[in-house]
């Protein structure tokens, strides 16, 4: 498997990605790492860590798009960025996998121009994933990618997280949950209103009912549904939280699962292709494990499960 | 000043409430705090704790609103509930303040029947406060009574939060901003695109820009805006990584002060009246300082000056 790297992308891009790749190097055995933007920082970065610089394959690009340029005008005015490259090799086939620490409206808008959503998919969903209480994980989605979602489109999320949680995560028979203001059905926004029977009356996945913001660490589901801009309150403000709980000195392996490092980065689900969003200030921890999480989506063969599940 | 307390509203009512109206006139000094519910089973508590009856007043009351029950049905089927009398004594101005640890929909309910909406807000809000990280406290609004709200409702939010901090927290010229997914104007859902050019051109607070997730706990604002579905799972949430910080041991008075016995309760703002609805599981303490807040909102004259604000 080849495993295309934006090495541009990210506060501390190229150091903390180049960096980055060398650790996945060490547990990437038989796949290949392909790097993709400035060649020469990146092999001087190599060399000053006494690393064969051929150990990794080169896309070398010329353009950088910035974390905070409009995601379309960027996409289409840059098309030698290590974003629009790395989907252009994606869509290619030259690469399984693709993924990126930089601009997350970027990464979306490149995967909807390049591999597209998957037929069937009316928006595809960024997910993340959250720690429970008592050990193991949760799928939250979507956590920005869409600020205004029709039911329908909440529906399929349940889908999609209902996948990703089988196919990546190994959890059996996963729980959908709604992420809501009360337990009753007919509590909420006229958005979960509409949605609860619709969930209620599908046989696409395993519909557990509603769940309320204190139940997110429970063990009551295993994906939690949401429009994006619920989701992506709730997921800096659980950042927030455990940077809180550093700040005071708390330690703890409940918080520390909530370290963006750990789990790597954020996968944008119902394109044709494996691809992963890292958070803008990954260090090459996050780095390796965002390269891994992308590892995984293609060997669960996540894409093509989505593709029939929605034909 | 008469305050009013509803004895039968609470998970552990009316044992926890009635502890807490003593240990609230342990500080009370001057007002009379009058117990609204099941009189005899009052003096029977106090009695048991040596506290002599005859410091409270007392409005019997024979029937109880469920934490459960439809809101709107209960207090029209139940005029004797401790809820359904104390907004009766409220609106006859028998009593100056209510509060409440029971059914929020129902307390709600029963403010807009009885005192009703101060003339010209469009809709009440449910209000907490949130700890600062570098000591203080913010509020966010609404975090429950309006699950769908229109711009011009986020922007009365503003309004409402903004004299709450300067007249009941004493915040000077309070900076007010919008719960969003990003700092650009352009930014978030469809309802904060067209809330935040009407509050950037307002002149009735001091509007400070988007908020995100992250910006909670810090500095940058004194009251942060959003519909009720988004603060209710803002709240939830933020309680739920408060509890995490207990189960797990760890112990900061930062995490502290997310704790709903310390702040006591949650100001319904726009209504004619000073009214305070408690966390369903309040302790004596909870209710001690909801009673005092209920006071605070008196003293402050806020509903005065919110009336005023909307003539």
């Amino acid at each position: 498997m080849k495993i295309g790297l934006d090495i541009m992308g990210g506060d501390y891009a190229p150091k903390a990605t180049v960096l980055g790749a060398i650790e996945a190097y060490k547990v990437l055995s038989g796949h290949i790492l392909v790097l993709i933007g400035d060649k020469d920082a990146a092999v001087s970065i190599l060399r000053e860590n006494n690393f064969n610089p051929d150990n990794f394959e080169y896309i070398h690009t010329t353009e950088v798009i910035g974390m905070g340029e409009h995601p379309t005008k960027a996409v289409v005015q840059k098309p030698d960025s290590s974003i629009s490259v790395g989907f252009k090799l994606l869509k290619e086939g030259q690469i399984q996998a693709f993924s990126s620490a930089g601009n997350t409206g970027a990464m979306l808008v490149g995967a909807m121009f390049s591999v597209k959503t998957i037929p069937g998919i009316l928006r595809p969903a960024i997910t993340t994933i959250v720690p429970k209480l008592k050990g193991g994980l949760g799928i939250l989605l979507d956590v920005g990618a869409n600020a205004d979602c029709k039911p329908e489109v909440l529906v399929q999320f349940g889908v999609l997280g209902s996948l990703m949680a089988q196919n990546v995560y190994n959890i059996d028979n996963p729980r959908v949950a709604l992420m809501n203001i009360g337990e009753e059905e007919e509590k909420g926004n006229l958005l979960c209103q509409a949605t609860y029977p619709l969930m209620r009356e599908t046989s696409l996945f395993n519909f557990v009912g509603n769940a309320e913001g204190r139940d997110l660490f429970s063990d009551n589901a295993d994906v939690f549904v949401c429009d994006g801009f619920t989701g992506n309150i709730i997921l800096k403000l659980a950042e927030s939280f455990y940077v809180a709980t550093r700040k005071k000195g708390l330690k703890d392996e409940f918080f520390d699962r909530f370290n963006y490092e750990q789990y790597g980065g954020s996968p944008i689900l119902g394109v044709n292709g494996a691809v992963v969003v890292g958070h803008g200030i990954s260090n090459p921890e996050a780095i390796k494990n965002m390269v891994l999480l992308s590892k995984d989506m293609v060997e669960s063969e996540l894409v093509g499960k989505i593709t029939q599940a929605f034909q």
